[in-house]
Parts: structure tokens; sequence; C-alpha cells
């Protein structure tokens, strides 16, 4: 991404008095972590900020810097309002329809989905997460990001790249990583609050769910199974779950990884992934999700039996 | 670390026509992969090179470039030898009888504990993993670091840091990785190798071990057990199994993780791990063990039920 397009919106936020910063619903470390260090970066500045989310900032990032800040109803009516790691418009949920008609609309992004819906539209799909992008704005507004800031920004990347082990880590994720604890981000607090503050029922209902594994015939599919019994017994934060895939996923010889979830009575949350082969997102939109290549999802309300006798068919039919 | 004391190593390597490499044994991926780059970077010197290792390459790192290299018997009687991740003579076990008794012997390693055993010795305990230092000292001999010179030292990294998650990830740790992906670095055949290729029986054996997770009753110390029959019964890499230990570590609140694993009939190896208080190193040593502040262990050869009852009541003594 051309370096002058950033520049062009870190001037135009310097000429604002009042910003409103949204991010998506059910928010993760990246939206969470770029929305705290953009709003740190914005009130040096002496602008007034707003920072506003659909939901309540999740237990696991509540150690963030200023996460308190991050509110769920409107300070001041949002004029000009920068959207960071949303697609499109729809992704900030209910605040939508508290946008104003007239106003200036940033779009600051790294999904190849977006839809460059913004007045200003910045989407870098070659950025690991969008604080990879937030790092090189607040260095053009400000000159430099803090140790609060820096904590925030190597969080989202943290976060988005699963500890650096995804596909979007590349040299440059790790040269802003680099930086960020150069400028003092606190690893320490970081590894404490997000690995090392595990609910014991947490732990309890991996335990449980790893009973559940099993294996295709031919190898290529495995999954597990969270029946609403066991999901309600037990206390987690979505981030905890959400890996749970992982493990299927990890094993041998298997393509395809799968999570079901009854999350609540006869409605069940599929989760997919897949290695090198199988686009996972076209087997959710069969079913009326949709995702990524790799990572995929949808939601089904038939009950959990019926959902994991069907999808696993339809997955073997991806290798006859 | 003074960069001359190295430069002042590279240049008495530059001299040799024949060396020997040789790491510890049971190696992990930071012995393998730094021993790999470096015979790699003499070899395109025009230097003669043998690595050795008591033991044979583990399974899960045999993906790294040259692998097979990695003997357990000498091709020629070695004179010049350089010492990788050893921090003292003993490390590298019954190779120890076969070292010539004149020869030069280089020590290069990042353990604290080092004893400077060698002739030139460079012991850099601020790198997170000797592959960090072969880095720098391939770029000293060769210029630059090629493709699988980085993958090895890629995984060296990645493995001594457990995924840039221990506190021995620096803001240099991330520069150099940087600098080994921009120069090539297979981080996708490291993450198929590492993260997508764990056998099905080690995922049983792990759900297995979550089962016993018990924890103590002020919440301080959490612990998991293996007895023979569960452990005979499983096929698995060593990494997932010192991994198992994480699990009990993670839960909110406690402070010591420990997980007992019965390898043979009547032997336990202890692994014990802290957070940020106790020096577990000390409760190791109290059992003829050892280990640094946040990692120990030891071998015992009491019955699995009476190990766990002697350690978890010398653990909780800690707390009184």
């Amino acid at each position: 991404m051309p370096i002058q397009k950033l520049r062009r919106i870190a001037e135009i936020i310097k000429q604002q008095k009042k910003i409103t910063i949204v991010s998506h619903i059910i928010p993760d470390g990246d939206a969470i972590g770029s929305s705290l260090a953009l709003g740190m970066a914005l009130g040096k500045l002496g602008i007034r900020v707003q920072i506003l989310n659909q939901d309540e900032v999740p237990k696991i990032y509540t150690f963030l810097p200023e996460s308190s800040k991050i509110k769920t109803e409107f300070d001041f009516a949002p004029e000009t309002i920068i959207l960071l790691d949303c697609s499109d418009l729809g992704r900030i949920g209910s605040l939508r329809d508290l946008l104003p008609k007239q106003g200036l609309i940033i779009n600051i992004d790294h999904h190849i989905s977006n839809t460059n819906f913004g007045d200003f539209n910045y989407v870098d799909t070659g950025a690991s997460a969008t604080g990879e992008i937030i790092f090189e704005l607040v260095e053009l507004l400000n000159g430099s990001v803090d140790k609060d800031m820096a904590t925030c920004l190597y969080t989202s990347i943290l976060t988005d790249t699963g500890s650096f082990q995804y596909e979007n880590t590349t040299a440059k994720t790790h040269l802003v990583a680099s930086s960020l604890l150069s400028a003092g981000a606190d690893l320490g607090l970081i590894r404490s609050s997000l690995w090392e503050n595990v609910p014991l029922t947490s732990v309890r209902l991996l335990a449980k769910t790893l009973k559940t594994l099993a294996v295709d015939p031919r190898g290529e599919i495995a999954w597990v199974s969270i029946p609403f019994e066991t999901y309600s017994k037990h206390v987690f934060d979505l981030e905890h779950i959400e890996s749970i895939v992982n493990y299927p996923k990890s094993i041998e010889g298997v393509e395809i990884g799968i999570c079901f979830r009854e999350f609540a009575p006869g409605k069940v949350k599929v989760s997919l992934r897949s290695k090198t082969k199988v686009d996972v997102s076209l087997l959710a939109e069969s079913f009326g999700g949709g995702g990524h290549k790799r990572a995929a999802g949808f939601v089904s309300e038939a009950t959990l039996a019926s959902v994991m006798d069907t999808v696993i068919k339809k997955a073997q039919s991806y290798f006859n």
C-alpha cells in the first residue's frame, strides 16, 4: 500500500476536533487493541475522542491500558468516524443505526473482503492485523508510539497472527513487533493476561471436549463436539473456545478440522478449518455461512446430532 | 555481547579445514536448527563439516533441510569442535569420551549457566536461542543467510521462545525473525511440520492427561499425571508431551504447574513450571534435579503416587 495514502489520512485526522472510533461486534484483540492505541494517539493531539463498540470488552482484554474507555453508548454525536477492522458497515452491528447521514467516514482495515465503504479507505491486505496499520498511522500522527500504545498494538498483532503462527505473519509483522517491544510493549503483562489467566473450568471444558475427538475412516476430517449441557456448565472466554478447533485440525493427515458447539438449546455454531487444499468458505456458504478459505463457519438450528451428520457427509464429498 | 568477540571467532573458523559441530543430548529445535544452519554456512566456505549428536534427530524435526546430515558417529576424527547450545561439556553425553585431548573447542551458547569451558567462548545470555547468535555468526562468515539456513534458524528461535511467548523474546528476537523471513524462511513448511502434523494418539494422550487435572485447595498449585500404562499406549514426540505442563500452569491464580509422567515402570519425570514468584529450580534441586527459576525438573524412582504426594507437599510449603 502506498504510504502517501496513509499520510493523507493522517493529515485529514489532524484537522478534526472530535473523532469517533468504532470497531466490529464481538470484538477481538485486534479490534480492541487498535481502537485503544489510535484513541490514545488522537488524545495526545488534543482531539476529543470517543471509542465505541456494540459489545462490551471481553474480560480477557480488560488488562489493556484504557480499556475502560471503550463504551457502548455515545458521549457526543459522531461526525468524523474512523472504522477499524470492519470489512463493511454492517460489522459495527446496531451502532450503524446511530451513524449520521452526513459526516466523514474513514475506513482502515486489512481484510481482503473490505468493500471500501468509506470517504477515505486504507485497506492493506498485506498487513497481519489492523494494529500493524495503526502502528504506521500513529508514527505519521505522533512521531512514535508510547509504551501503552505499544502494548495495545502488540496485542493486536499477537492475537490476529495466533502468536506469529498464521500465514499472515510476514517479515514486516516481525519488524513492527520488534519496534513495539523497543517502545516498551509489556509482554509480561500480555503473557500473564492472555495465556496464564485461563479459568479452571475452561481447561475442564477443553478436557471434556477433547474426549469427543473423532476422525473419519480415511483420516481427512477430524472433529470435536460440545453439547449444550457441557457448554452451559463451564465458564470461559470465547477466545478459549474458538481455539479448540485447532486440536482436530492439528492431527497429521487431517485436512479439515471441525468444532460443533451447541451454544443454546438447538443452536449449533460450526467452526471449520482447513490446512492447504479445501476451501472451507464454500462448505460454510452451502449452509448459509461464510468466512475465509482456511477458516469459516455458520450457525445451524438443527439438532447437534443431525448437524454433525450433515456437515461431515458434505465435508467427505470434497475428497471423492 | 561485543560483536568483536564473535568476529574473532568467525576469523578462527575461516582458518579451519575441518570442523565438527556438536550439540546436546535429547536435541531440541534450537540444538538441531542452529547445528544445521552453521553446518551449511561452513560447507559454503569449503570447510569439511560433520554434525554430531549422541541422539537421533527427533521425528518432528526431520523436516528441516539437511537434517539427515546429523550423525551419531564420527566420519573423521574431530580436531576443531564447535559446541552449540551446551552449558557444559557433559551436555554432549557419550560423545564427550570421543573428544581429542588436543584440539580447539569453540563454545557458543545462550544459557546463563554456561561454564565457559571452551578455548573460545561466546555466551550471549540475552539471545533468545543459540540460533539467534548463529544468525549473526553466519552473517560474519558468509555475508548473509540463505533460504535453508533461514528455515533452520527460524525454527531455532520459534521453538526456544515457545512461538515468541516466553520472556526471552526481545526486540532483537523479532528483528532477527524478520530478517529470516525476508531471507526466505519457509514458515508454511514449519507450520505444517510442527503444528499440523501431530499424531492422533498424541492428542488422545493429551485428552486423557487433562482429565487428571487437579488443583490444590488454595489454588496455587495445579498438576496432571500420566501413569506408565497410559504413557506406553500412546505415540508422541517429546515436544508434545513436554508442553502438557503448560496447561496446569495456564490456570488463573496458579503459580506452580506440574506434570508427573511415569516414563518407565517406577521411573517418574517431574516437570515444574512457575509464573512469577516461586523459584522451581530450588524445588527441583531438593529432589536432586535442576533447571531454571521458571522451568525445572527431576527424575524420581519412587512410585507415581508417592512422588506426587511428596512433591505437592513440598511445593505447598513455599506458600506458607
